[in-house]
């Protein structure tokens, strides 16, 4: 596996209303796309910066793994994805590596992209998501 | 202010020797710099994913805000770092918004940046930095 760049910087917050405003008007940034990804149970924003794009991520429900995080944790960055050229070829690499992975095979995600998520006690804390 | 890009992604680690490895041996990263930051307290690793960087950060002191922040959360994503034209104008653009910003003005950094950080309280719990 390589990862190539970072697709994405999840961000669990609150209120995605509030947070645009901060991203829009302290760093300039735009949101050119909201989403609710029914799954997950979360809204999202995203806002491109660079190559990069940050995807808020705020719970629609109380069993939202977005909203265990902010009642364990508060509002902060929730997840890092790495893109990569094929998501099922790099769950098997880590697997083989001996990370502990979250998605054995890869499901559908925000944006149509194919994710799966490795666990963070196998990262050293970083709950982290490849994507293609 | 306009935020340009992801210039790097800071996470906390417990030992940069057995994080390296986990960045190298799965995601397919290299190192490709370390160095100690004094001022800091902190021993830093660099790898280059696309446009970014992922900044490995490990405590050199039980007085560096590493190890606190480690003590306090565990090993884990640290901050996020965004490139922008000025780090004065930008601190100053960022105070004028009402953002609590850590650096009133550009202190030195790691690869000599100028750099300042937002607190976390007025950033929706993400610890930022600003670099140019």
């Amino acid at each position: 596996m390589k990862a190539n760049y970072i697709e994405h910087i999840g961000i669990a917050v609150k209120n995605i209303d509030e947070a645009k405003k901060y991203y829009e008007e302290v760093l300039g940034l735009q949101c050119y796309n909201t989403e609710i990804v029914a799954d997950q149970k979360v809204k999202t924003a995203f806002f491109k910066v660079g190559e990069t794009k940050i995807e808020l991520l705020e719970a629609t429900s109380n069993e939202s793994p977005i909203a265990k995080f902010i009642n364990k944790r508060g509002e902060g960055i929730h997840h890092i994805a790495f893109a990569v050229d094929d998501t099922n070829a790099a769950l098997k690499h880590a697997e083989d590596k001996g990370i502990r992975t979250i998605d054995k095979t890869a499901r559908k995600g925000a944006e149509g992209l194919n994710i799966g998520f490795l666990h963070p006690k196998s990262t050293k804390g970083v709950l982290t998501e490849l994507c293609s």
